[in-house]
């Protein structure tokens, strides 16, 4: 056993090179356009079938529906969410400004398309109040009361008091409504057409949670007016959250008392009798209709008791009996609400298709997002021309769907059915309910939502990042209104993504001793690092915004900054050969002798110049101090003691490897600043290698014309323990903790590749004349 | 060498856990954030020079200023820069819509506070076109023509022609200039104060590129209106390229013919002479400057000619003599550009910080992005308070001053002096200027800026993406103007990097025969897979917008859906249970075996499904079932022969390797599905390992939760290579290629492993009421 728990290898050093000369590439099929095409086209007798079934999902199930099993399910289901759907349809039709009916119309119409094209079994399509807020907020902008307000009849003093035009009001608020759903659906069906479902993905998890307990927040004040019977303006955009608040505040003197106790014994009831509800969950055939029963029961009061006419109490007043003949969205209004339709296009599909997707799961089924969009997009235009508003779904009135037997659409057909029911026969039954009741309602349907708040603490611990998401988004749509709140938390939270990868963890490696194995320094206590050498790993993708993070990164984990040590080279040299030129300093076997004890004679030397201060120093100095040294030829070993007052940072590393490993993509900026930055260190004589690389972006560095005759591919390395031991055969030492012996092979081998480079021509030119030294005393 | 060029590793298999149990963790020094303020405000007898130093860089190199050595140089480059600096003010001005002595104030002004505040010791501080038309931008929209028309003197037809009031228009125009001037600074300074220098370098290379060449297009077209000397109207924002450019065509014949001759003769010369200076720039002491004489002769022959009067030419007419007192900007028009005046701000500070850096590297010496803020946002403001407009730099004047000798600051305050006699001595000799001719010298100066077209070949053929953020920043550029064209690039650029990590390449890994070494199957030809066994690789960071993507590659790559697996057991079970109770099937020894031949007595319960169409299947009748045969308790091995008409998609691996070196961070959603990913894998007797996760991740992913009973730190592994030694230890068998007693072993330790489980608990009961065997059979 102990012998098998072995990790054993016994290979030959793998640069890439050589493992690529050992191991024979394949080459990569890689099918032309047109070939795709030709495949994907390819003609099959069950294909024009496949296709009727991919844009009209209903032939998957509708052929092998089960009567006997599935029908009494879908029955039950069906009358159920009938019920909650026709109630919740009217209760919403308050957020969107528009008349009880429409609301009701918003219950029905959509379900008929997506019977026919959506993919889910499940959903119960229909009117949900973040999306019904969401239009509510353009059709109040747009539609103002004050925009319809008229010249009374002169009165006794002689003024004439300006009265609303309800009727005018009411039927450019429908307009609205009806027109800006048809363009949510065109935007739907438009984006399901151009496949690009996914961009959904972009709606996180903490992003939705922090949307939707803001659009909680949002409809609560939306129906505080209505509970409170109060008068309100019409606040729009930024913090017209808090200006509402405060018109309800200045104006709660005028609270009607009837109101607002029906509908906190609604709102005590309802919630109490849900609480219930889900206790019971598996005892109860069918959930308690609560919401019906509290429906019915305060028509009943308020019709017996009068209250509106007596205690002047807020009811529905009006509901049509049957339907309105389709019409023409008016085109005209689009331009004016194209931004928050398209916001309201997005989070309906994102809601629906999440419920969608849960259920999916459940019952082993599949949701095709693209086709989904088809569908509400198609649902939502079919529904604006019938004068309803936005369909989505919620995900409560789905789970009564499908925890009362719903197994497919066909309930939803039986919910639709019951909707027309109240439509065409019981609506008028219903016009004396007060608004408050379906504003409670409204309000008790949002503890989950307000739940929600919960997740922040939890998140907070789990990642910081995804918690400022939630709070940031919430903040927004709380201050800024739902959709420009929305937008933001998007922006915020792709920032969010790059931030990430812009400050990346980099770390310095060592050695796990008598292993390949290499770990960050600063987490384990036992681990070395190879004298002379370097590890540096970056946790990240390198592009634009982070290399220059990582250059001072890299620059403060190997301790010097390669340019400085190159320029300070430089000036050291001239230096030299000013000393030698003097007479001062004398090459010999041994390296640079000083010929009188420089103390005295480079007094001078020193007064003419500090040489602390030797930065910015004139370049034509410089130049002038290259040339005339340029006769001799002078070898530096920048690591032996120089003579005095010359003085450069010390380099105490050969050898520099950058582990890849971790590395997903490099873009142009990163593989030319990368380039740079290799070639600074190979001009001050140490030698880079790069570990890990993935084989992808070996071929990325290589179409980005990376490797030339100085970054050659001979620099990477399979692993970084590859690296290493390639390092160690190069340098002939067996770790030979900073002895003598080693620092000069150091020095030898910095020596041997010192030379000077730079990428910008102008530069080559300048480190070219500064040049001095190339041959001479080689030890 | 031989023995030497050897990869030679011994040592245990290193689970994670393993591997912190022999080797000491470090406990990182977390320093608070007291102690952090503590250490960085520790005093020192040199922290007040310091601090001086850091806040007033002057200090940094006045006192070090070498008199003999560096006065030379600056004096000769100040003259030639403050020359090229005083034209280029006259030029820029046009584009910003105010009189030409404000753009000597321009480049006269922002110096002063630069020269004690600037960290960069050559830039040229002054405007630069791209920002002078993003100010000019803003001036025309609030002060158009149209605006300051009145009624004048009625002619003898007795209508009243509209006649422009110029000197009003100038004033607002000054005004508004000068007020977005102060902003610009203010913004500047406010980014330095908040040290976010960084968000500089989300202006990646690309981006600038095509956003210069679109300004640089942007330029050409307005001054092709001074050019032919044709009236055109003021355009804003969207298309407004293209209908200046319909403007100048429809008014094309009244051009006036001086104008453009002396603007095409300009253009030639100019950029003729530049070509030479280029050419011969090593033997000239300093670059001809060709735009000073080409000015002094026009101005002598406009003059001379009269070419006002006579010809109608455009000319520069006034230019006061001296200063005007400084003024308050006007803060009430803040809001009406705080938009524009952001991004004109951010690309000031990106182009100054851009050519500064490149001088800096060239000289050793270093630029403070914060800094450089905080300078540029006071120069800002102090050259808006006296009238002038936005400050930066440009390339070609930097380059002047550093290539003609400039050390330091003191060539700028020289240029500045330049300026400063142009503006109270010299300017009204410039009066009879031509504007076509600064507007030809505008042009001439964008060679730079067009060139830049070069690099999209170039581009395409090293990133695609990049090339394609070049494209698009230009094109939104030319078409909705410079600062929304930016904000467009910005959001593309960011939403590319995004989209990069949403579709990560994904791979299956294979082993290369006798090595440690794991590589794409798709890339060698001779690397195998242990038998059992899907090695999966992920490059690039997991999060939410990835997730979903990366679980369909997961499903692709190992050949089957964990989840459906799942599901088509138990509905498997479900039928065997019923084959049992029949008396159909019989558990025996050798484990199910038929009593009666299954196609005889199947038929009954094929009829009643189709068990093709299992899909959808009632969920009472699943359970139903499930109750019923819960008292028989079967083991069934999955992958030894079913009876006739029971079918289970087939799984033919028993350890699935997640290897994540490449992953450089996960947030909260992805955690919760890849453990949900994890546990469906177990579920279904998979086992599932993760290797070569960095240590920071495996912290990230123990506070976020990720591990408990079932998906535990041991299956962590160091490297791939260690969790398949692993495998290969307990699976027992040494490389056996699917052999018999291998498949056996698979099936066995599937077994031993399978249990349902699921993240959400409605789930959990489902399958905890269809899960029938636990015990049994056990071979």
């Amino acid at each position: 056993m102990d012998s098998q728990n072995q990790y054993c290898v016994a290979r030959p050093i793998y640069s890439t090179r050589a493992f690529e000369h050992a191991n024979e590439r394949q080459v990569r099929e890689t099918k032309s356009f047109k070939e795709k095409l030709k495949n994907s086209c390819r003609l099959s007798p069950k294909l024009p079938m496949m296709i009727v079934k991919k844009f009209f999902p209903i032939f998957n199930w509708l052929p092998i529906y089960q009567l006997r099993l599935w029908l009494p399910g879908d029955i039950v289901a069906g009358i159920t969410t009938g019920m909650v759907c026709a109630l919740q349809g009217l209760a919403y039709s308050l957020l969107v400004g528009v008349g009880p009916i429409y609301g009701l119309f918003a219950a029905f119409f959509p379900i008929l398309p997506y019977f026919i094209l959506g993919t889910s079994r499940h959903l119960s399509v229909g009117p949900f109040p973040v999306t019904c807020l969401m239009q509510g907020a353009v059709v109040f902008s747009l539609a103002p009361d004050e925009m319809f307000m008229y010249a009374g009849n002169t009165t006794d003093n002689g003024t004439a008091p300006m009265v609303l035009n309800v009727t005018a009001r009411d039927s450019q608020r429908l307009s609205i409504a009806a027109t800006m759903t048809v363009l949510i659906g065109l935007f739907q069906f438009g984006m399901g057409v151009a496949q690009v479902g996914f961009l959904v993905r972009y709606l996180s998890d903490p992003l939705v949670g922090g949307f939707t307990t803001a659009a909680a927040f949002h409809v609560v004040v939306s129906q505080l007016k209505l509970i409170f019977n109060v008068p309100t303006n019409n606040y729009n955009g930024i913090l017209s959250f808090f200006y509402t608040i405060g018109d309800i505040f200045k104006n709660i003197k005028q609270t009607n008392m009837v109101d607002l106790l029906a509908a906190v014994l609604t709102i005590i009831v309802v919630m109490g009798v849900k609480e219930i509800n889900a206790k019971y969950q598996h005892k109860l055939p069918v959930p308690i209709p609560i919401e019906v029963i509290v429906t019915i029961i305060d028509s009943g009061v308020s019709y017996a008791l009068d209250l509106s006419t007596r205690y002047n109490a807020g009811i529905v007043r009006i509901i049509p009996r049957g339907f309105i003949p389709p019409r023409q969205p008016d085109v005209s209004l689009f331009s004016s609400f194209g931004g928050p339709s398209f916001s309201t296009a997005v989070v309906s599909y994102a809601i629906a298709i999440s419920v969608a997707k849960v259920y999916a799961a459940k019952h082993d089924l599949t949701v095709d997002g693209n086709q989904e969009l088809i569908a509400f997009g198609i649902s939502n235009i079919f529904c604006g021309c019938f004068s309803g508003f936005v369909a989505t779904t919620a995900l409560s009135r789905t789970a009564i769907q499908e925890s009362t037997g719903g197994k497919t659409q066909v309930a939803s057909i039986i919910s639709a059915l019951m909707v027309l029911i109240v439509i065409v026969a019981l609506g008028p039954l219903l016009q004396p309910l007060q608004k408050s009741v379906l504003g409670a309602i409204v309000v008790s349907n949002l503890k989950g939502m307000f739940m929600q708040v919960h997740d922040v603490p939890i998140l907070w611990r789990k990642n910081k990042t995804d918690c400022i998401i939630w709070v940031f988004t919430f903040t927004a749509c709380i201050f800024l209104g739902l959709d420009v709140g929305l937008l933001a938390g998007v922006v915020f939270e792709l920032g969010t993504v790059v931030i990430r990868t812009q400050f990346p963890s980099c770390a310095t490696l060592g050695n796990v001793p008598s292993t390949d194995i290499y770990k960050n320094m600063k987490d384990y206590k036992n681990i070395t690092e190879f004298p002379g050498t370097k590890i540096f790993k970056c946790t990240a993708p390198i592009y634009f915004a982070n290399i220059e993070y990582l250059k001072d990164q890299i620059k403060n984990k190997v301790g010097f900054d390669a340019v400085r040590v190159f320029k300070k080279r430089n000036k050291a040299l001239k230096k030299i050969h000013r000393l030698i030129k003097k007479g001062t300093l004398k090459v010999t076997e041994n390296g640079l002798v000083p010929v009188a004890p420089l103390g005295v004679d480079n007094e001078a030397f020193e007064s003419e110049r500090d040489p602390g201060q030797v930065e910015g120093g004139s370049q034509k100095e410089v130049e002038d101090g290259a040339r005339s040294a340029t006769e001799v030829e002078v070898q530096v070993d920048w690591s032996s003691t120089l003579p005095d007052g010359v003085t450069v940072p010390k380099v105490d590393i050969h050898s520099f490897v950058m582990d890849f490993s971790a590395v997903s993509f490099l873009d142009v900026m990163a593989a030319k600043s990368l380039k740079l930055i290799i070639k600074e260190f190979i001009r001050i004589g140490v030698n880079v290698y790069i570990a890990g690389c993935d084989d992808e972006i070996v071929m990325k560095m290589e179409s980005m014309g990376f490797f030339d005759e100085m970054v050659n591919r001979g620099m990477l390395f399979l692993t970084v323990h590859d690296a290493i031991l390639y390092i160690k055969m190069e340098t002939g030492s067996e770790i030979a903790d900073g002895s003598d012996v080693f620092a000069e092979k150091i020095s030898q081998l910095q020596d041997e590749k010192a030379l000077p480079y730079t990428e910008d021509e102008d530069f080559i030119e300048t480190y070219d004349n500064q040049r001095l030294a190339i041959h001479g005393l080689s030890s």
